[in-house]
């Protein structure tokens, strides 16, 4: 049953690939869509009206707000020091370890095949570019892409599609497009 | 019913696995093979004599030429400003964009977990490396790697194995090797 | 049926999803765990108390040791060169390439969205970072990050959490921190 029955799903939820997708133990609001391939795991919140796309993974201790688009192939993450088993060889369990909680605010958007680090919050109306592998918090408004994702434009400034940011460090003479974009919506 | 009766599948097209892909409005042509976990969205071509590998999301607006290598995990993107809803809070349609189109020539070769940004075209033969965002246009036979992508090379200069490039900066004493790779075909 | 009647599998291995897999001709051994959508091709070989998470490919010739965590949604590959058709337009078939031999070592670590290039070993306990490009070996109890990924830390040094390392570059006056990290363990 890849839609668990502990999953809570709000009023007008879509998911268009049901047999396609693995949501356990998380709370999913009114009208958010979900695509196919995407994992939620328990103690994960997903607001309203929100997109989440295909090849998707929002692990436990996730919170996303309400509007929030998430492209393709986004992978959160809740643990800086992952490992499979304890010092002494044991298989880790719940007990061993302790998750770190990221929060994704209200009308931010993740690009395609970003990943997540631990701990961070991403602000309102924030964009995170394609491929970005977010290692600090990121403000409000603000646009960040890269390896690790630096800020490149503010989305207030951005009324032509391809703001051109300086580089991640700040060097002069060189220029950086910022690497937003995703995929449009299902219909 | 992950492939939708819309789909138009040529002569031999070989899907490994038919119940662990999405596949709907979309042209796949002759003798090209598609792996699991795959979407293929409407309005989306490929070409024939293809691989196109597990994990991987080609999207709206997304022309594939024949016998183009598409490693896994990579995603495409259609849109540089994504968005769940409008400035009103409604959620958006198809009335609410334009789809910013991206092309991949012929034979050329996408690494594994690359990020392909909306409305780049990638030439005949070019290599882009695994886990590259690719933000401007590759040239024929160009080898890109990095994020962003930069020129690392030529498929015509390449005997060796592991082409060694300078940085994307073209700093002099520092070198890198080109990240391109993917796994082998399916059999 | 995504679990092949030829897949080895030892004592105990968890399959959370088993219709939600693809594992043919692999070899998994006792108490390792296997997320959703994942995908393990012939000739590959998981050690025991492994954590295989969610969207990540394992291919062909790729051997992981005992007790390695693998974060979600990594790529293995297994060729430099990638080709759908040989030189003359024939869809390549396996008499056309070489497998490219990977290994991750024993209790080794690898972030979520990390791509792992043909050929390189992951020493014993070393940490690979969400997102890294792994383009070179990594030794016994190094932490890598970054696009190509280079050495931020050793785990023998990390009591705390987020350690600050100098950049791929050596430049003083920058710090980055490494970025490391996945989601906790399935249950």
């Amino acid at each position: 049953m890849p839609i668990a029955s502990d999953v809570s799903l709000g009023r007008d939820v879509r998911i268009f690939q049901p047999d396609l997708v693995n949501l356990y133990g998380c709370t999913i609001a009114a009208e958010t869509k979900i695509g196919a391939f995407v994992e939620i795991q328990k103690n994960a919140a997903v607001g309203a009206r929100c997109k989440i796309s295909s090849h998707t993974f929002i692990c436990e201790g996730v919170t996303i707000e309400d509007e929030v688009f998430i492209g393709h192939g986004v992978m959160f993450t809740n643990d800086r020091s992952p490992s499979s088993v304890n010092p002494d060889g044991t298989l880790q369990t719940e007990a061993d370890w302790t998750v770190v909680k990221t929060r994704v605010k209200r009308r931010a958007a993740i690009g395609s095949n970003a990943t997540i680090i631990a701990g961070v919050t991403v602000g309102e109306h924030a964009l995170v570019g394609a491929g970005a592998v977010v290692t600090h918090d990121v403000a409000d408004y603000a646009i960040v892409a890269g390896v690790p994702a630096r800020v490149v434009g503010d989305v207030r400034d951005r009324r032509e599609m391809n703001p051109v940011a300086t580089t991640p460090a700040g060097l002069p003479g060189r220029e950086r497009r910022s690497v937003p974009g995703s995929d449009k919506d299902y219909t």
